[in-house]
């Protein structure tokens, strides 16, 4: 997918329907792995509570993602599709979505998906423009609306197009690039002039149709904390992260099964006996701590929080500064929603070989651009999405995804009964936005108690789980009614 | 101990000093396992910030509860003491207290406590209410004041030994029991009735005396919110229980280490092979978990809040009503904190000779009233709180701690340092209480963040654990402090 | 390759180089996790101690076998390969081999392979055969030999066919198949009859020349028992399977690694929380249970071996048989050794959407012969080696790789620092037939104690293993070489 | 007991019968524990195959060897009892067996027994002397034999003195000892000594008397071994540590439950968080290392052998020697078999107040002959088994059981369901011995593999296992007879 694909129903090209039947069968599979997913279809189908909503999605466009997206349609919505990261699109579920269940590559059925897998930034952010754009639909319709209004975001990128494309038509133009501008932020600036030129006032109008947004990672959230803080929050948010079925599920259990996948697809390096250090002990970090100990490796773990420190070292992994033992790594992992965690003077001291892989957010939790920039490194491609780096050491490190998330870029992610949890919490989010609009003012919130369990409830079943009931004499001894919730919100499980 | 012993400095009788010695080796081997104590002990022993606080305490009293009670003395307090359990006094170390470092059984130089192994119910309210006599302390100073103007805190029997006490010589007088009155609350009751006979507004001017109370306990903390709930409070109080180096150590890492270490001490049961059952997949059930299973028993959980039970199911643990599996378990723990956990049918339905044992709170766990009433059950016992329960259906069953905590009747508790962190959370608050009056009106308060940090902080050298430290910049990043705290009020860990 | 590739040096066509270059890749990668192998090279090289050696190789054509085959070359040896599985052929693996680290297409200076990926079980023969055929290695030396004098084999099936090729020579002819000559024994005799029609002593030629074989694997090696014990073993054999550097190093470790590798590929299907079925506790299930439950499913094994059977249940897995509890499971899995394990009875049994995958041997772990002829059972191909079988039951199986390996049909196999072992072992026993013959009477052979060892030893530095050593005092105390080895020979490890 | 007993039917004074009643009551729940031992009482009680057997059993008197000398009597055997470690007898239990379960302290109506926890070296060697004094019994029988015709043996200690007794009787007198002579083997040559004195062929008609001896554990085989090797065996013996339910049950997972037992009674060390040393990655340090991850510590292993350090380097375990890691050491455990592992300059270097830890086999494990002659070396009694010993360099290390085996120390040794393999081996190596007395000439042998398979068969029912049928299919497609052996002898489990 070399060029921009043109502004279509299908946004790009499926040469024959075999892309599309490939994703279908996936789709079928995954669905049988999301029962809370198909549970809502049930209960909510029939009486379509979503009829009416425009929901613009920018979540990794995966298999997973698509039975989110046909549920989401199922409940009454219309939806446009990009993905948030580059490389995370899997082809054939993107052209199952476009095509539809029903559809043809000629007549598609399906829901506008802008994404495929290897974008460049350009095309990434061009993709993102893109579901912001309803016009065809408002003709469609007679409407006069612009824009969507619910997003559902994965890492914020959606949410901060909204933002920056408001601040900048109501400053009356976009900035000029300084010597301090990442490049990735340049294209941000350069898309969205391009979308002033065209019309000053899109984004304006965009931000008034919007309920609001439900955002699914930390990075995200923790974006939509500091916007709110500093009062430039335009509309409400949920935050999904922190319910607990998906910060300690997804984040943990989903890291635990897609890391190891991520290491076998891209390497042949045997974990087991390996010394594998894990940068941040948080969820993302205990999930792949966790993993790398099931395989027998030795594992090593660094944090800044001292009570995570010392979780770590209750759980039995050493803990230690990356510094310390940085020539004993053979496996090394970040997770930690931080930036320049390893620095270019850690991969000089790496074991020749040592393998690099993020599974936290930005690909500046390695220091890629030092990385390229540095003199006498060359880059060698062993397959898509595994570099040799050379170094000047005359040792070499494999990079992993280009720093990026491997778990995404070198496996398939999430598995789907992980993403079934994190994505009925989005579900049951968009509809708290959508069906109780008053009682969520501009602000960010996470979903009421009763719900995050009711995700849990809905997979119980798939895992022959047997829920005890409390009778009603138990239940008004510790106060809480029969049916729950069970905890008080600070509780931490 | 079969008599009630005399009120006295020394509250018990010790013949010689060898009990106090032993007890002082092993408050010297505890002291290097509690680093967070000894640490407050040289931060803030010069300032004697505690210098006037009166301390009245109910918690287990054991070893580590012995290097609590001299950190208290270190930072200028004046403390009484009793256990809130009827079999957790370690003998040696109460009187390794009351003798104290320099003292001697004729000229004790420590301080009281009223507790030792073994208390029948009307001893066990008689030493909690001496904690509450401050008489002689105060003639000693020419005071005016009745009580102490603190309370340290576990399961909240002092707290509610105040509270009724302010109640009924509010009422005039201390109601009749009825037959719905348990066995333990009509002590209660004749305790109060012979308190008021004595001073009918004694408890009064303890609760008007107090700043507030410190408390330990999950099930302490829940009957303190319910307090506050119904307007009853009559003091600010701090929760403990809920620091995250408190419920997520002390349950959790505590109970991995001394549930097994009970059942050793108890039985002679291998778990290697055995199915263990754990009702409860709270932060006390996975720490039961996690140690059965690292003993290679097949652990089976039950749980009646989804969200657990999911997790239960994710970490690996079969999950089933008590019911279904009744006639394979060989092992059965609860750690719940609700009442009725196993019932008589449960019991009665169990292998020959299974073992069961409570590791919530109450001894209602297991509804032991009503095995103690089953036609044709007879009690042998094994060893002391060891005892074989012959049932009608021609099998037994093994109860330990006559179905009180275990870990304290079979074993010694938690260990050490894992009782440092949450100790080291009961002096901060003590502290917060009593320097900080101001900032606690009368409500249930957590301690703030950066102080529980703080109390992990002072637990990782001993461990060998090297903190990564957060460059300005990267703090800036996540928009954290560089010195922390680090995460969000609602980081669940 | 849908067609016969021509007998010719380069076995099949190679397009161009890029299929060799990728492979090349990953042989450097390959070599750096292989350093047993490696230090074999550097140790023989010099003095070329296979010089004059033949070996014909018979064993799956990945990735780690060339980094073995090119160690053969290395030390003198002239070779020619098959794979020893229809589906285990890493192209790009047998591309580099046939090239050469220094050849072209058109030049290649490899070694001749004859393997592919999805070979049907005519061409798997025919490659079988042709690794038997070293008349053009004959004429160019001016040689009378017909074939190899050494077997490198995996499953026996080299081996196999010289000792039926000789028993029909010897016989006049090749039987005629009957109703009970399974499929592909019938492609054995119809390869060998047309083989006694070109050249009727062939075979017999050739095992005249065979020093001996040295193979791989449990099942090959427990013909070669059969064999030996029937008095119809034609050469010595070496165990290598039964090194403990093999058997409990490639079985269970490497199957800890490739079994949830190939799952992952497979199947979209989450292993946590999920009831995982491992039938056999010996190495194979071992690693098997081991991964399993390190990504958090429940694993419930199943023995006909009591003493296994208690292992299991002391590793804390719950045993039982397959029938008992067929219902409960999601993902089974098959390490026996033996046949008709999962009959079509368990078949019909399991959940909508099971995964069935066999890590044991052949493919009649699973019966997959009675699957195929089960009226009203579809296949549906959901992509290659993984197919979904809907039932007359109206449920569905994903059985993976047919029923045959699926660690090699759907991963990659065991990795190379696992296959490091193996095969350094291999080289060490092709080195022991070949340099020290008359020390192999025709029998069957495990490795001396002391070249186990050294495998081990050649790992050591790579994990960064520090070796205690033994003070002679030490040594003289528990009776054994400061230098080892260390262990009588029936300790168990 | 600070004086040598009597020599009586009732070998040491039992004041009330309260000690042999708690005994009793133990024995009975070990029973419910040790269903192998049980099931044999059940198939041969009726038979009595022991009739004639005269037992002289040295192993450590504890619950679970009561259960097994009752065994041998309801087989028919007559029995004298010695512990063969100065600390692990439990003297409940020997108490209960003197008895016997219908004696009376007056009329014991058990077995002779001597043996009480806390023996000097003189004691012990004592008692061994007087399991060989079947005097009383010979007279009772008007028989001319002067000890037993079977040896049960545990460390090889009563079979050493049969040897070393008729060597000195051969020679004409017992050597004198020399500089280089232990302080142990100074009492071996004293009592020796004294028998000759008393009777100079004494020894000589024991040897003769004797059918064979039966082995317990790795260092008494290794001594069998080496005598046989040297052709100085004087009867057969079975080596009863090498059956695969002895040494892969009882060494692995007996220590995997009694290791943790003995550390926390000993101290209120919390395991979890700390380093945790373990010498040897044998059966023993295999179940150390499980026990000691599962409780969260974090293990480093070291070895001497390179195929076991890359087993403990598979499963997950950092391999070090001891000097590269002392200083960061909590708790440090030995279990190699071999002397001097840890000696002073190792003891000097550890943390404050670190444990040190033997469940190897003798105290020479930890040079404690050194550590006892350190100049400025002072120990300081903290409880019984429990020493502090303080070192020139100001730090303090703990020592447990002195340096002899702490888990039974310490704790209660290894568990009665692990016993239960144990013993079953023990009686049916005794069986053996008896009624197949022509199958065993002079030499050293292992259980037959159905016999070994027996003992897990007979343990089966009481952990819930369902073995697995073969059909005769399978058994013939496999080699084996549906009904076992299943496995070749050199099969590793």
């Amino acid at each position: 997918m070399s060029t921009l694909p043109a502004t279509s129903a299908l946004p790009f090209k499926v040469a024959d329907l075999s892309l599309a039947t490939a994703g279908r069968h996936q789709i079928r599979l995954a669905e049988n792995e999301m029962p809370g997913l198909m549970a809502l279809r049930e209960e909510f189908g029939p009486s379509q509570p979503l009829a009416g909503a425009r929901i613009a999605g920018s979540l990794h466009m995966t298999v997973q993602t698509a039975v989110l997206i046909e549920t989401l349609v199922a409940l009454g919505a219309r939806v446009r599709w990009a993905s948030c990261n580059i490389f995370s699109t899997q082809d054939e579920a993107a052209a199952a979505v476009v095509v539809g269940p029903e559809g043809t590559v000629d007549a598609p059925a399906g829901v506008p998906v802008f994404a495929w897998k290897g974008e460049t930034l350009e095309e990434y952010w061009w993709c993102t423009d893109r579901i912001f754009d309803w016009s065809a639909e408002a003709a469609a319709d007679g409407a006069e609306w612009t824009g969507p209004n619910l997003i559902l975001d994965d890492g914020g990128d959606a949410t901060l197009l909204v933002h920056h494309g408001r601040e900048f038509e109501a400053a009356g133009g976009v900035p000029e690039a300084t010597d301090a501008t990442s490049a990735e932020f340049r294209v941000v600036l350069d898309t969205l002039r391009a979308s002033l030129e065209r019309d000053a006032s899109r984004w304006t109008r965009v931000a008034g149709d919007l309920l609001g947004v439900t955002e699914e990672t930390t990075t995200g959230v923790h974006r939509l904390y500091e916007l709110h803080a500093a009062g430039e929050l335009l509309f409400p948010a949920i935050n999904v992260n922190d319910s607990v079925t998906k910060s300690k599920f997804d984040n943990k259990y989903g890291i635990r099964h897609s890391l190891p996948d991520g290491l076998n697809r891209a390497t042949d390096v045997l974990m087991g006996g390996k010394v594998a250090f894990v940068a941040g002990y948080g969820d993302v970090g205990k999930g792949a701590a966790e993993a790398l100990r099931g395989q027998g490796a030795r594992v090593i773990v660094s944090e800044i929080d001292p009570i995570n420190a010392l979780q770590a070292a209750m759980d039995g992994f050493e803990v230690k500064r990356l510094e310390s033992v940085i020539g004993e790594i053979d496996i090394l992992v970040t997770g930690t929603g931080n930036k320049d965690v390893v620095r270019v003077e850690h991969l000089l001291g790496l074991k020749h070989l040592a393998v690099v892989a993020n599974v936290g957010h930005f690909d500046n939790e390695i220091d890629m651009a030092a990385l390229e920039s540095l003199p006498g490194a060359e880059r060698v491609e062993i397959k898509p999405q595994v570099h040799e780096w050379r170094l000047p050491s005359g040792r070499s490190v494999l990079v992993l995804s280009e720093g990026r998330l491997m778990n995404l870029g070198n496996a398939t992610g999430h598995p789907s009964f992980v993403m079934s949890n994190s994505f009925t919490n989005q579900v049951l989010a968009q509809l708290e936005l959508y069906t109780r609009t008053d009682a969520y003012p501009t602000g960010v919130y996470v979903l009421p108690k009763h719900l995050d369990e009711k995700v849990a409830r809905l997979h119980l079943d798939a895992l022959g789980v047997e829920l005890t009931e409390l009778t009603p004499d138990q239940a008004a001894y510790i106060g809480v009614p029969v049916e729950g919730p069970y905890k008080v919100d600070h509780y931490r499980y």
